[in-house]
């Protein structure tokens, strides 16, 4: 049912884990890699039908369920949208996360694991500074694990929930994907590529159906490795040739003092990068507008970007609680039996 | 059914955002000026009827609604209160704090607020340090906003759940209010009037039922501007008077830096000002004690004060749970028909 | 039902609150010594029970009760093994923490208590830096309070669980215990004991089951007058003397900025005490290891130890959530008919 990890697909960082035979939960969510598109079908499938399902029936789905939530960062947006998707699915969740834990005590990860496994989780949705630590934790726990970002490395409901909002639009009513859905779709991804696990969960999914990615920004924050390995995927620094092209541009979210620790200054990206008003009308009236915020207005978009009628930043935060749904569903409802080697 | 903002009234500071013909949503609690004298009458018998409901059928009313708490600053009573209220009523509550969220990344409150309502948020409960800014998220947002205190501005629930406590002493079994009410009652409000939204919001709301409100403290924390446009609120800088005066004392808490700041003594201040056992014997034996909490020993009152029989102070917190069910409630409830304006 | 608190019985410190007539609540678990051996008969019986309860049935037993958990140190498996046992017999719980309440700004444990009961808590499970801290919250607030840890006094629920995970390997079906159940059976405590509240606690309770307990480690973490004072507890310097009596060997978290502070050595310190899967199998081999947690790996014991066939230390995590649900429904089910003195 489930592919194994394909380590030549990996684009920019090798594997954490090397690509490994060991059996794991077929309802964890590592990668985007671990989804066949025949998989993607059906979260998406099962995403549209819980969301318009009766609030009080959809509780009773995982009524009583466990599910733990283990943040190592802060997180507004992807937390809060987890644990709503937990709790309207009837699931008791528990939050786990490092400003009020013995996780500061310097507990490992796979104790922690361990213990919050015992306390009765069923899963536990994780959040960690590290690239790789979901299959740690896997590894450890046996249990279904949801990567909910890793690092630099990846953040696979972020890229499910932009594919169900590139679908919204672009193909109404598709009710499944295949190598086709996205032909002659181009999604530009804008911003610091390096840093992003956004940027690189979507590039490693969108163009298994089809899409073309164009990667846009500075050398500093974009390396020319990056589009190397990767079918599909191709750099273009000049943003507004890239708009040009472009079905759908992604703005990643550009933090002013890591640009300060790469020499690079403000005034110059901004004039090089952000998506303002006036460029989408120019360069791509039709486009639309993604962002994995949260975002900050005048900084990587200013307001006329965020708030205009291409804008489906806001949609994005919707279509992310009803995929969550269907992601913790499938935690806690697939079947265990054996290998996916 | 709900009166326009009505500028003039508003005493101390200029409303933060203008009296504004926008329409917005009738179920929200901004200011203690949004309710008429009916929708007061409204919530209290509410309130007391939620407070007596059986827990099981009360976890009906509001079954898997979903209810968003956004606090910018930290709170003990006012976040728990409101989510048990919230709880109790069959919601499921999530909390958005300063801690551990991407406010802390720089985001606007109008994003965050979108975010939320995305994520499936059917109202926002807000704390803020700044005056104004549940209208703001109001306005970005359309949805029912709470306001659980804005900066020194105001702060709803806690001027009903006083105006709750005192009407269950001064006139139990009333189940409702007009602006005769309160005829011959005299509240006076001791302290740092000057930074208080609990004292605004009283000032605001307790004179249009029949009170006086008589403010006492010291110039630096009692501007003499303070009385002068509201009817019905007086200033009395001598702290036995006032409790001559006085049918309840509310007290607010005296926080010593503030105090240090404005070059006060502390010990002068409460050799003027602190509530003590004997004070209370000496002039106002009958008057009942109140404070919105959390309550310093020894600084703005006494144990004896506290935890003397003219004490309501624990009894207010048990109103104000029951007083957040009802706004809650009406929150959810509320039809949207058109502009209030 | 409950004996009264007998002070001889008490190792190390003086009681924190003088053995006291006063009436208190008989589902209050402050400190082992309020429990008779029926008690813990009764406890072991209904976390069983518990455990073994379908998930639906189990929340209507407490459906709808509220919940508090006040917590002045942060806590991972503590607090949620108590978070997660409350919801899943289906109370609300709400969570009250130093990180972000006006506990930090100033409000005595006696006022926060009122105020978390005014808002309807009815029972409230308290962690707190000071040994006693729960006697003065169950006396200013007549609930039953449980102790989830106060200073370096007791961590009640810890020795229940720790005496479940013991009973579930040498008297695998008992449903009672008397004081021959644990005759014969030697458990040895190992590390800080004089910081250890999970340490005393054991000592309190297992010895009234006919367990011996040894006590091991440097004088200036186990000074000579701690087992004088208790029947049934003994010193034993020497770590692998004591390794060779023990039917069971519970390690205690040693915290090197401690050892640093008592000028310790480290290196000396893990020479004569870290448990070792050599030191296990040269001395020990039948003994169950256990650890309150968090452990940290390459201190008090190393991978070996933990993860070895001998461990039972993820065994513990899953019984506390069980007697944790037997305790908070003991909590919630006592009928208060008067004084235990």
């Amino acid at each position: 049912m489930n592919a194994a990890v394909a380590p030549a697909r990996r684009p920019i960082h090798p594997p954490p884990i090397p690509a490994s035979p060991l059996p794991y939960h077929p309802g964890s969510l590592l990668s985007v890699d671990d989804l066949t598109l025949d998989d993607v079908s059906r979260i998406l499938a099962r995403a549209q039908a819980l969301e318009g399902e009766d609030p009080l029936k959809r509780a009773r789905i995982l009524a009583k369920r466990r599910v733990a939530l283990l943040f190592y960062e802060s997180s507004t947006r992807t937390r809060t949208s987890f644990e709503l998707a937990a709790k309207s699915l009837g699931a008791d969740t528990t939050l786990v996360s490092s400003l009020s834990s013995s996780i500061e005590k310097g507990e490992s990860l796979k104790d922690t694991g361990l213990t919050i496994k015992a306390l009765g989780a069923e899963t536990i949705i994780l959040r960690h500074a590290n690239s790789g630590a979901p299959w740690l934790l896997e590894e450890s726990t046996r249990l279904p694990i949801l990567n909910a970002g890793d690092g630099m490395h990846e953040h696979p409901t972020q890229a499910l929930l932009d594919l169900r909002t590139l679908l919204a639009h672009l193909k109404p009513g598709a009710t499944s994907v295949n190598k086709e859905t996205l032909t002659g779709v181009t999604v530009t991804i804008v911003g610091d590529i390096l840093h992003s696990r956004v940027a690189r969960s979507n590039m490693m999914l969108l163009p298994r159906l089809g899409a073309r990615v164009l990667l846009c920004g500075p050398k500093e924050l974009l390396p020319e490795v990056a589009a190397q390995t990767v079918s599909g995927v191709a750099i273009e620094r000049d943003f507004e040739a890239a708009l040009r092209q472009s079905t759908a541009v992604m703005m990643l979210r550009i933090q002013a003092e890591r640009l300060a620790g790469l020499q690079l200054d403000l005034e110059e990206y901004k004039a090089g990068y952000q998506l303002t008003g006036e460029r989408l009308r120019d360069y791509a009236p039709q486009a639309l507008v993604l962002h994995p915020g949260p975002i900050i207005r005048g900084l990587e978009l200013t307001a006329g970007a965020a708030d205009g009628p291409q804008s489906v930043i806001v949609e994005q935060v919707r279509h992310g609680v009803a995929i969550r749904m269907a992601v913790v569903e499938r935690a806690l409802t697939a079947r265990q039996n054996g290998s996916r080697a």
